[in-house]
């Protein structure tokens, strides 16, 4: 029994709860009000040093945090992470494709556009990350013309991080007509025996619109050695 | 024997060249003149469907990119990464610690400012990630005062991904002074057996100051549906 630290509106959330239902792996959940600053708390940075939610603790104390690193742990031993090196390193590659053009592109869009903060954000920046999702997607579209699933023949932790955020495009406002290939995969992901249909709006958490709060940042940059200890907001 | 396809300026291909000289491991090099667009030729696509360096591709033909998942595959059944499932998850942590918090910041900024695209970057997004890699280094240097290396009492693939360009940061614009724990990592890592001290710079390539090429993108949007096939630049 492990104790897994949850805001229920994040898909990266959603990733382990999938696998922990797909699993039938008993759990405790304890809720992080991250848009109310409790994943600054003292207490949670020991847990998770980034302040983010998913993060696990395991009885004996010890802290795991990364969505896809708690994924790949907690499917060792499963079908959910080949046993195969080269399978497993397979997946382990679209979970990386997956944090770096999925999750970063569609999850911030969705994000931004559910809570309010999109006209908050460089229009260039969102420009950049929507071309970004729809590459992404694109890309997926092709690559699931050679196999039935992201990372092989076979439903796995690949799947399960990639739908959390790409099955939510519309929301980000990066749906895409056409990829004939991508929307059979998520049919498929639909499928699974145990998938967990349910999501959580920002909206249950009034506080969602708020951004999220970070601690003072205490460096000296070597733009200003002499000013140790100064507040950094951007590039000296 | 396997094929190593590689960028000599990218400090994640140098993630993969480090690990190698560690296991002595015999390898062909190809090197990709992504900046001349090679990383979009149809042939390279096939072994990196993102068009990004490191790649490797084994005799039988089989292909894996993203340098981390590279990472754990090489160092599969050696010391440099753990067999211990929970002691594994944690170097994944760090894997992605590094891919979200060190690549994308301190390694766009390196190569933006070695380049001479950094002023033609939106200057929030310049600051955003400035900001970032700054607070990314406190947290290593947080870290680092429970243990000697980033996931733990060993040196691992976490620390070869981590250095990469955590160590480059002055490049990047981003040195940080005082980080006395962070600094004495990076002697340690400097001080490993088979350190690979060799970087190579930008300027080595002289149509590094170009734009990445990359494909059309010829997808048809939610937001302009009748117009199948058109090129998406931009949020529609």
């Amino acid at each position: 029994m492990f104790t897994l630290f949850d805001y229920l509106p994040s898909q990266n959330g959603w990733k382990v709860r999938q696998l922990l239902a797909h699993l039938g792996r008993p759990y405790r959940t304890e809720l992080v009000a991250i848009f109310d600053g409790e994943g600054q708390n003292a207490d949670f940075l020991r847990i998770n040093p980034t302040g983010t939610v998913p993060a696990i603790r395991l009885d004996d104390g010890r802290t795991l945090a990364e969505s896809n690193a708690i994924l790949a742990f907690l499917a060792e031993g499963t079908p959910y992470l080949p046993g195969d090196a080269f399978a497993r390193a397979k997946v382990l590659q679209w979970l990386s494709f997956e944090q770096e053009r999925v999750e970063s592109t569609i999850g911030a869009l969705r994000h931004w556009r559910l809570t309010g903060k999109l006209g908050r954000r460089p229009p260039e920046l969102v420009a950049m990350k929507h071309e970004a999702a729809l590459r992404a997607l694109a890309l997926l579209d092709a690559e699931l013309e050679t196999r039935a699933f992201i990372a092989g023949d076979a439903y796995t932790i690949a799947d399960i991080a990639v739908f959390a955020y790409a099955a939510h495009a519309e929301e980000a406002g990066c749906a895409v007509h056409g990829l004939a290939r991508f929307d059979r995969w998520l049919a498929r992901v639909r499928a699974q025996p145990g998938h967990l249909a349910t999501t959580y709006a920002y909206a249950t958490d009034p506080h969602s619109s708020r951004e999220l709060p970070r601690a003072p940042l205490r460096v000296a940059s070597a733009a200003a050695p002499a000013s140790a200890g100064r507040d950094v907001a951007g590039p000296g």
